[in-house]
């Protein structure tokens, strides 16, 4: 089976980190690439590292460019996914890299990001207690937020197995390229090189409704989440720090052993052995999930991190993966747990 | 007045840090230099940075070359210092850039450096509720540790005005300098450069005992501590990222005004206007703290933020700062608050 | 059909990215994985990234465990190789990663490595006029080093046209991983983020005989080369600027059809559209290299400028392009020209 | 004598740096601060670094605001200096920090720049020959580029005693600082973290006729330049490799006595012992010039090479040294050797 992809947004870190991922993928032909600003430009000039695409001409993004393919993703500005898909059919595999369909409240989201609300989409993070059953076959998937991702899949074990307070702290880094490549003062090379800085303090990032939403539904109950994401001198990777206060009779065993049960089967998610940390330069560029947890008996706290690549398993790698699923092919087509290091 | 200053361990990235300061004070003459390993080489060869001192040599750590000092500063291994200080006789200010001296209670000194105490010395940090008194004339100083300035700077106010829940929960990312000059594989450019890792995980690091009896002086309770340090892609720098729960009553505005009480007359600490937050690089090579907070009413909890440099007030310029006040200087002589950006 | 292949130093950078490459080679099974003072520790400490490999652990280099494969891969320190590749038997494929086998005057070697010449394998480097015939159905493989790649492949077009005085001047970047993973104070990430650095100055470099070998080579006369490396704030990456006075008649198109010819046919060396120059960040991970040329009719010189992965198309993907031409496959199988950026 | 100092162009990166100095220097006390769409901000939103001037509000540059001062920077775009100094009287020292009144030859300004020339001022590179005097008390200094800064240094001394030949070829990196504050996508942190880059390749880059004149001064002939710039991974500093043939009869003991005459009696300029090379990181925030020069017996030619920072002693440090010679000043006042490391 061969199926054919479009991309609505090619010209972003989004968009060129999918096609760096669909053109490693066997049963993936690419078709049209779409752009706004950048339409009529070559590829070669707006992602230079696609040497095989680098001649492709960015088109429009317009119905008639995204006909014809049985799978388009949509690598847009929040709040224009909608409008593209009502015009795709209910045939078409239309997997969204953005946020509008991830929430299911839609209170939260004119909260987080002040415009109508537009549906739920099937959520593309199938480590999630039943979530890989109602992507298979799905034709509509809402991929994860980069955050979300190693927050959710750092936490819920602790959560669905009953260990941890409904009250989680989190602290996470971020690499550059998480806040996209629309040129700003403060994102320069210049000011982010050898800095560390906070921003969205105070609960105001629009991913910790999703984090509350993963985490409360493996819960069974409302987690509270107090987050903060910084951002970190480097382009890639995500490293989460997650912690929650342990429920009395929480062992350092019954941490652990609630780990690995939730990990023993998954392809990405490694739970590494106890000792060694994760590191985001050990999964740069791949689709694997590095996870270690630990219980401070002194604090009474159960500690999770996990690092990620925020532009593959936190974006364009998780939305290959249900794209995988939804398509009936294995789950890790064209994906892959070895990071580019050092 | 012009006091003649020693520096034991002048090889490292401390003892070089404090060279930098100390060419830069106007009442410091600078001495011996002493090393171990280090000794006989030009101090060119291992600070190429300091141009002045290029063609000073190391001598060893022997009472013989630390005598004849006004200041002593001690940049050892730790457990080394008491052996030296001892030998310096009770009219020369010694300043201990190591832990030997800072933590009270002796089991909190074993548990977490398996060596008999050495005793507890004035402690350096002036900001705290009545340190700076100590410090005035003292003849011993007990520079604190990197993570625990910046960690109680940014948390003290909320405990000092009775705000915070006594259950800290922290991460801070530090800069490679804070592991020092010693070559190990992890610390190599090639591993920490685009990558972010935690170590010491769920209560184990030495700094833990230090900010837990920093913020229980303010609090006048125990407050426990959860302590993740994380290691982030730049030479210097602490951001500190400290929250708790707040108290019942607490409002955003009580917040505010504790902070700014706290750090009104502080020479060194600025609370930043609301909306901007810490950055690491704002602070590169300074002596300055940036520090703000947030109230997260979702999550209930108080966030304070700060940055520092590691090596500047983090070590050297603490270390600086206390020897002024010991020596009856004033206390910002030889100090900025400016730092080295973009 | 499937080969079997053991590496010899598998804990280094040149042996984690040779076994990162052979993992996704699909002719490829790997075999024994071995070291030296690594022996019996599991790789997953060793190369975290390796995630298929965690669990395996690294033997002694010994003929018995090196036995049986088809193939053996040698990233052994300089000077170790010979005395391997005797007791591997002529029927089996030996790829050797160090230097021993490159130079072809023995007096070459002997002055820039001190030690008895070994002998001359076929060169790795098959975009070299003639170099590609010798190494189909090759026993024995001489990787090029890096550097010499990145700057053989800038400047053999314009010699071999006959476009070129015979004095080169080149200047290299390079990140840090090709100076090892053995802990060196001056390689700490401390030291080498912010900063750039010239070593190896003046014609010390050992690479510089092997650049000399390869452009004299394609220009019919001795070249003589003035190269200049310096040690850049990234983890991976090769910038080779090679320049060279024009001759005579020389033009601007004369160069760029010299370009064009060279490389019409090549897989992984491309030729940028004029007015863009190559970027590190382009080809990480990837075996591409990008090549730029220019002719500066003021000064009279043409500047050619490459950009590789100093681990992938300067080492191990270069040695797994030289194996697929030994065997008998597609000489692109298991490589890639789409860099991880960004 | 305290100097009252005006910056105009105070929110960019040579401004903000500037600003760093002066609030150093023992004799000048800072005045007006100006912007253009920047007016009207607070300085501590736009360089949080500055601590001591973060409540100074931006005014627009103009004439009534500048009057009143008895040195005004201007750090301006290029091309729009002279208008503004014309109406600031002969009387007030002007030091320009943009390239209006470097070059001598209106045909290299109108060539490179495309406008009318405005003239020459005095030069502000003390330490070429004749130089210093001139800026003794002149009111108009133009400051160098700070790639022309970090060249002529290097190579001066070679050309100056006789000892090369008139064919230079330099390749430099700089850090992204040195492509200013203004926001574009190729500068931004994602994209230059691990990328060596170069660009302005082939004799475009607009420093090329400023080096070509200040090494014609010193060889008192005509002294080609072919000048590769790149773009480094770090904030600051700059590396400049820089190459000439080696006249006949000249040794490794002739080149390096002309250099250690050349800077016996400079007070920023370093000759470094023999075996060390200059590192970026040791100049960092200081105005010290590391230079080490090497003879390529086998190539046959000169190979020099200093290190800089480019915002210090490449333009705000350099601008304050020639204000200290215009004035009248110890020349080193205000500035240090001492750079921030690691």
């Amino acid at each position: 089976m061969t199926v054919r992809a479009a991309v609505a947004g090619a010209s972003g870190y989004a968009g060129g980190e999918l096609l760096r991922l669909l053109l490693a993928h066997p049963q993936v032909e690419i078709g049209a690439l779409t752009g706004n600003s950048n339409a009529g430009q070559r590829l070669g000039a707006l992602q230079p590292h696609l040497l095989p695409l680098a001649d492709r001409v960015l088109e429009p993004t317009t119905p008639e460019v995204l006909a014809g393919h049985d799978v388009v993703f949509l690598a847009l500005p929040h709040g224009q996914s909608a409008a593209v898909a009502e015009q795709l059919g209910p045939d078409v595999l239309v997997v969204d890299m953005g946020a509008d369909f991830r929430l299911k409240d839609p209170a939260d989201w004119e909260k987080f990001y002040g415009s109508p609300h537009a549906g739920t989409w099937p959520y593309g993070m199938p480590e999630l207690p039943g979530a890989r059953a109602a992507l298979e076959g799905s034709k509509r998937v809402a991929v994860p937020g980069c955050y979300p991702t190693a927050v959710s899949l750092a936490l819920f074990p602790a959560y669905a197995a009953g260990l941890a307070e409904a009250e989680a702290v989190i602290v996470a880094a971020s690499g550059t390229s998480g806040a996209g490549k629309a040129p700003k003062p403060h994102l320069l090379g210049s000011e982010v090189m050898g800095s560390m800085t906070p921003y969205g303090v105070g609960g105001g990032h629009r991913h910790t409704p999703e984090m509350i939403q993963n985490l409360s539904g493996a819960a069974g109950e409302r987690v509270s989440v107090s987050f903060t994401p910084t951002l970190a001198p480097m382009p890639r990777g995500i490293l989460a720090t997650c912690t929650a206060k342990a429920k009395p009779g929480v062992t350092a065993e019954s941490v652990r052993a609630a780990y690995e049960k939730a990990f023993a089967d998954e392809p990405f998610v490694h739970l590494l052995p106890e000792g060694q940390w994760p590191a985001t330069a050990s999964v740069y560029g791949s689709n694997a999930v590095q996870v270690q947890v630990a219980y401070d008996e002194a604090a009474g706290r159960i500690i999770a991190i996990s690092a990620i690549d925020n532009l593959t398993k936190g974006t364009a790698g998780g939305a290959v993966q249900s794209m995988n699923l939804a398509l009936g092919l294995d789950e890790t087509t064209g994906l892959t747990t070895i990071g580019v290091a050092p």
